[in-house]
């Protein structure tokens, strides 16, 4: 080897399970969460912004009792003698949890606040699946009251209708997990020890009741599920009398006014009366804000699969339909959910406090806004001031100055100046509408050439003889009129 | 022990150097990354977001030949038989170059792109060292051109300007390693090789002219330092005609129009005088786009102490004067910088790449906003609407809703409704100016009692009767007209 230091040439990749976000997969996302957060702001809440990495004690997702945790979290170990175990936020609740205990003396209680970002999971990666992505939570923390979990869904619709929801695309489904419980009570499941092993098979059942049907469920009820690809899931092994006690319960259509039947069933379970009393309070709350049927919808299926909700539980559901990818025409489903939930920072401070919150799916309210053609021509590139020479540099960039101060996007190129055909591709990649083009002679009259880069497009494939000449795709215009010019053709967008 | 399983609590704590944000800290630095990223995006720059985690390769801070390295950043190894190193970004211009490595076939090029986002540094924390903070950056990577400097300083002007900082209040100082390179060929000292030890301690002299004064920096160019606690710092060991040379050379006042006196003293070294003609040309293209003296000044002392920097540097400097922490007044300083670097991708390619860019300072830049007052009340509470029963929750709710649907920042309490103090004493800790009271009574008759917070402790010490009597603390309204006394009195804040 000439040069034996030489280290070979890393590789410019991601790591597997991340990856780049450009242009306006950024400013998308950012804008849709400042609406959000607006909302948010608006109902009182805070902004919190905790750190990406805690120490794993506070994340408490594992004990470092092994060399190496790698139980889904990103950690590493640090301080003396490599001690100290630090990770990646997994989540936005256990920081919240950690803050709650933290400044216990210090926040207002109830504390309500909001918290946007990335968290990060250690898993494998897979198509759709990555390793870092952002969450969007609001969490009242402290209040016990029904209220705080009706204030919730009335923020969720407010959100959902701020960021370009329409009312009637979308509907807030409540239920509370302590009348399923007085439903698996009445079954014979009703002892969370005792029957942790079936409640949980049918909690997961329920949750997959939309992907699996009703015949689906009733088999995850009783011996089990063969799928598709011939696996095999072990059901929960009840009698035919729960069986069809539980899924009538979730085939109820959403329950609307009354709930009475639901009452009948649970006659004898004092839990599943609770359960009822709560639904009733936060329907009577949301509705006495404003927050009809049009909006909330009691859902008996509603049951948020993870297993530390204990009372209402609420789920956000977009209802216009968009191609699957199989072309046919599907539901959006499901783009936030949250509930109630207990012990927030009891492993901290040994005392239970209430806590209700929500998590709006990002990634996937993203996706349904770019689905409803939401953000227009957000992506349009800057008006691209083309250079001749490096003498016409001073000028353009006083070209390009003169757009930006007039609110219009634009920059002189700064690319070699000599080919001037890569300027043309230059706008062309960047999604440019506009180029101006001033040569020696140009500047010497005191004029620019306005080149309409997607006229010129539309021209050469679709757009009659008359509407050409009405609207040529390349007009010559006084320096001083430029901005004019390029308002009144952006107003009049072919 | 009772609970053998019991595992001791852990504690509510930050690992040590990082930290939580609240409420308006983190509102202000969104609004102003917001304002900044507006101009970016005006100029024609467009968003990049990479994640935080790269491979220990791309960042290329240092090879992993050791078992735990832990050289500045926060690793860890994963993988098969991890062997694979990941580590958190340290600043957004290695992943800049990666993107520009990895994504080359299909960026435009140029490519302009800003970022925003947090970095982490494995340092040892200190008193406002965090080691986690953000970023600001905005690069050109492709352009050897110096219009792209010069749009950097114009745009660094806009950038200011949008998220604050008056004319005048501000200047961006514009120098070029080159002319300096020129200096030290000069002094005797121009062989980037030979001189090396020599070369840095010039640079870091010069870098650190604020602070150390002009004797300071030739006791540093000459046989070295001792600062006030006694420690010692080597010197350059320049004789007396390079020392003076350079001395002169950043004591120069701002050059203003002229740089006739550096051409005379530069004029045997060629990369000096090259350096002389690209800021000549930055300066041109800044003043045809209306940057002029006001706002630029070319300045031989801004050197950017970093190594890398090729040819134009520049910098952002806050003119104002605030109190210092003696209380002596001060200038602000520097809130942002940057300059052009080449070889971005060339360790991913092979292929030397010309860049150049600026990077705000972040938190700096929010403080000099802070210390100007540019944010007003936006850290103030929400109306507070207390609630006496249980049966007054709905329409304290509906209240809220109201309001809210007025735009004016409302929520009903959400604590236990039996201890009316304590709703006044969450209203005073959430910084609220109002509580409205609905009791039963006034549930009644369709009326609230509005207080006004602010007022009443105004009151209490300094308005005197009359004014009391103008305006009183605590105002009945009907229910229907709480939104037009709250903006009325909004409007006439006391």
């Amino acid at each position: 080897m000439a040069n034996p230091k030489k280290t070979p040439r890393p590789r410019a990749a991601n790591p597997k399970g991340f990856r780049d976000h450009f242009g306006a997969q950024v400013t998308r996302r950012h804008a849709m969460l400042a609406k959000i957060a607006e909302v948010y702001h608006l109902h009182g809440f805070d902004a919190l912004e905790t750190p990406a990495v805690e120490t794993v004690a506070a994340l408490g997702k594992f004990l470092p009792d092994v060399d190496r945790p790698n139980d889904g979290v990103f950690a590493w170990q640090e301080g003396e003698g490599m001690s100290d175990w630090l990770a990646l936020r997994y989540d936005l609740t256990a920081p919240l949890a950690r803050v709650a205990a933290q400044y216990r003396a210090d926040l207002p209680m109830p504390y309500r606040r909001y918290a946007m970002g990335p968290v990060w999971r250690n898993e494998k990666p897979g198509p759709g699946r990555y390793r870092q992505f952002y969450q969007c939570d609001a969490d009242t923390v402290g209040s016990a009251s029904m209220a705080a979990d009706a204030e919730m869904c009335a923020m969720l619709c407010d959100a959902l209708e701020a960021v370009g929801i329409a009312r009637g695309d979308y509907v807030v489904r409540i239920n509370n997990r302590k009348v399923l419980n007085g439903v698996m009570e009445v079954a014979g499941i009703g002892d969370p020890d005792a029957h942790a092993r079936a409640r949980g098979i049918v909690l997961r059942a329920i949750d997959k009741l939309d992907r699996l049907g009703p015949e689906g469920v009733r088999q995850l009820l009783g011996s089990g599920r063969r799928d598709e690809s011939g696996d095999f899931t072990a059901g929960a092994a009840l009698d035919d009398r729960a069986i069809g006690l539980i899924s009538d319960f979730v085939s109820t259509p959403d329950c609307g006014p009354g709930l009475d039947t639901l009452r009948s069933v649970l006659g004898s379970s004092v839990i599943g009366m609770e359960g009822l009393d709560e639904l009733n309070l936060i329907r009577g709350d949301l509705v006495e804000q404003g927050y009809g049927p049009d909006r909330i919808a009691i859902s008996t299926a509603t049951v948020r699969g993870l297993g530390y909700y204990t009372g209402p539980v609420y789920e956000a559901e977009l209802t216009f339909e968009i191609a699957g990818d199989d072309g046919a025409a599907r539901q959006f489903g499901s783009v936030a959910g949250g509930g109630r939930y207990d012990d927030l920072v009891k492993r901290f401070t040994g005392q239970a406090v209430p806590a209700t919150g929500v998590s709006i799916g990002v990634d996937r309210l993203l996706a349904a806004l770019e689905a409803k053609g939401a953000f227009g021509i957000d992506d349009a590139g800057p008006v691209i001031v083309t250079v001749m020479d490096r003498a016409g540099m001073a000028s353009a960039q006083a070209m390009a100055a003169t757009l930006q101060q007039a609110g219009i996007r634009a920059e002189a190129y700064l690319g070699n100046p000599k080919a001037f055909g890569n300027q043309l591709k230059y706008a062309d990649k960047r999604g440019s509408r506009f180029a101006i083009i001033e040569g020696e002679d140009e500047r010497a009259r005191g004029v620019v050439q306005i080149k309409d880069l997607a006229l010129g497009a539309a021209l050469a494939t679709e757009v009659s003889h008359a509407e050409w000449r009405a609207q040529p795709a390349q007009v010559e215009v006084a320096r001083a009129d430029v901005v004019a010019e390029i308002r009144r053709r952006l107003a009049a967008t072919p």
